[in-house]
């Protein structure tokens, strides 16, 4: 018997969102429903060990209350471990699948599906997650009735998250935002960008406030010319008397991630530093004000935006995107032209990072939910650019 | 005009790994070739940001020296900022390319592509990077002459490393070697499993010996009976005397991983776990002394599975793999049945974890390069049974 961690969420927590996903599945018209993507399957089971990178999946049947979890043997310990299901709705392929030619675990797997009365039925598959080849693998010997893109359709309901989501959420936000404290507490010249990573590394991997991290991921620390690029983590430098310094980074609890971006600059800022901030924290406050069910993610970036451009400034990149496990959630974004009305529950990474040119940028964002009378800040940080 | 960052490797080195790809192209018949894997683009053009959860790519053909990139307008400075390649060879999409449905940045690189008197040629992609719905888009829009599969191609050109690129991963198996002693310094009863793991993330994100990493990951540290798993970071729970943890990490630099696994225990091991030990420091030497070009990878698994099996053990998973770029490399296996020849400057994580049951499980690693004259292991920490 394999000892269960504690879990994320309940029993019937889980099971509330299997039912969901078999709601759509008759929508679509699914007999059985195989499951790739890690996010998804971290949501429908609980299991996060870091194993994507060998065929793995959750397959969901009407007639199961519970998904069944196919996985590498080496990984088959952790599953159980994991996962809110049951040993026996586990199985895994030996290492025979494993770094050889011609054969994967999803060979492994389409002989379990054959097993199965549903695979003479309609099969969904979330085919933008799947090599051609696995896809072809799977028409060639499945021959199902029908073939259904379940492609993106998950995340439509982890969208929306339960209350249960939003309090990890919360806590989660907590530590975002002492690790960003962290970096304005150690970011002066002198310093080592590395030294500003690592202080806000170890507050994101031990927590505060009695809330554990799980997992950790480098933040984003772009200085002077490179605060023109988003996705540089650091570069081996040392900072300096009037540096600029873009952080963006995000602590991460059972997985479900709260992003943050502040600027800091190590004395006076910049005319242009100072008025960029100023029309941003202005169309910053000018979106949230809009934020309520009903309300569109439209109506919110379209606030945002013209704050900005009645100080002359634009931004190229939308807004924000939907944020939960692992970050980024696809298909849901704050742009002006997406007329999807906000629900209570739904949250967004508000991102305000701003590359205007070849040398200048300038960030600032929050994490916010969708309250039944308006928003909910998840993150707390003072809205400040930070000047030290 | 956007800074150059310091490369990673000079330009010579590049135009040499390019022309090593045209070589292979023109093997296939390839006339046009698109690399979507993030690891060859990295590899190929020095690009390391991290932007790849959107359209990029490479486009390589044989009249021209430089690879083309395209990339997402928010990522055009920073790509400009890290590869070899003149600006003119860098493209990038707009917005209106990111975040809607049915259009995407392939939809720009299809236009780009279109006009490449190449295009109408043979046109090689690496299928299993690429969902089916995109490769569908390739076939509709371009209507090559052939098309050819290029999946894992690029890959048998990095698993032998240049000398330089064996010097970037010699400096950093030194980070890696000083993170793991670093663990053993700090894990002690008493203290947190995160503490563990953020202690290691310091020397990790900081460096050693005038060593930078430029990326970090979390370390995986499984516990008690969580050493029968592989691939959990940690848990909240603190360390108790007798506690065993199995620790896997391993630094970045230049986005040049180099893995090591050691296990510590808090007190007197079991005669299991000595045992255990024993068994696979004894196989880990075993292998390394096979290791010369010209040995097949078979020899150095088999000479390592031969001590196990003397000593009335086993394990079921293949003992290692190709390490480079951001870790793993498919393709090249040390397993029994692997007739691949070692050559030169093939570098190997000599990965000796062993999940034994439902709650125990011990872990030793090393990664070593292939020398002319036999082995070199990279990472040198001492190869104990850490008892604390």
């Amino acid at each position: 018997m394999v000892v269960k961690a504690k879990s994320a969420f309940n029993r019937d927590e889980y099971l509330r969102r299997v039912q969901a996903v078999k709601a759509l599945m008759r929508q679509e018209g699914a007999d059985l429903l195989l499951i790739t993507s890690f996010e998804s399957i971290i949501y429908l089971s609980g299991y996060t060990a870091e194993s994507a990178y060998v065929p793995q999946g959750l397959v969901i049947t009407e007639r199961e209350v519970e998904p069944a979890f196919f996985v590498r043997a080496l990984d088959y310990v952790a599953a159980q471990h994991q996962c809110f299901m049951s040993a026996a709705r586990i199985a895994c392929y030996s290492e025979e699948y494993v770094g050889v030619a011609g054969r994967d675990g999803f060979d492994f797997l389409i002989e379990r599906i054959l097993d199965h009365r549903e695979a003479s039925g309609s099969i969904a598959i979330e085919k933008s997650n799947l090599g051609i080849e696995v896809v072809d693998k799977f028409q060639r010997k499945l021959q199902p009735k029908g073939w259904i893109d379940f492609s993106g359709k998950i995340e439509t309901l982890r969208w929306i998250k339960s209350d249960a989501e939003v309090q990890v959420m919360r806590d989660c936000a907590k530590v975002t935002d002492a690790a960003m404290m962290k970096a304005v507490e150690v970011a002066r010249p002198g310093v080592r960008e590395c030294e500003v990573a690592a202080a806000t590394l170890q507050i994101m991997t031990c927590g505060v406030a009695g809330v554990a991290p799980d997992y950790v991921q480098a933040p984003l620390i772009c200085t002077g010319p490179r605060t023109a690029t988003a996705h540089i983590y650091w570069a081996n430098q040392v900072l300096e008397k009037g540096t600029q310094i873009n952080i963006e980074l995000g602590a991460y609890v059972h997985r479900y991630a709260t992003g943050l971006m502040r600027t800091l600059v190590l004395g006076p800022p910049s005319a242009r530093l100072q008025a960029m901030h100023e029309a941003e924290l202005a169309g910053l406050e000018s979106a949230l004000t809009v934020v309520r069910p009903g309300r569109t993610c439209g109506e919110v970036a379209r606030a945002f935006y013209r704050e900005l451009e009645i100080r002359g400034l634009n931004k190229a990149s939308r807004c924000g995107y939907s944020i939960g496990i692992n970050w980024m959630e696809h298909g849901l974004s704050l742009r002006r032209d997406c007329e999807t009305p906000l629900q209570t529950n739904m949250v967004f990474h508000l991102m305000l990072g701003n590359w205007v040119d070849e040398e200048f940028g300038y960030v600032i964002s929050e994490t916010f939910r969708v309250a039944p009378g308006g928003v909910e800040c998840l993150t707390q940080a003072p809205r400040e650019l930070f000047v030290l």
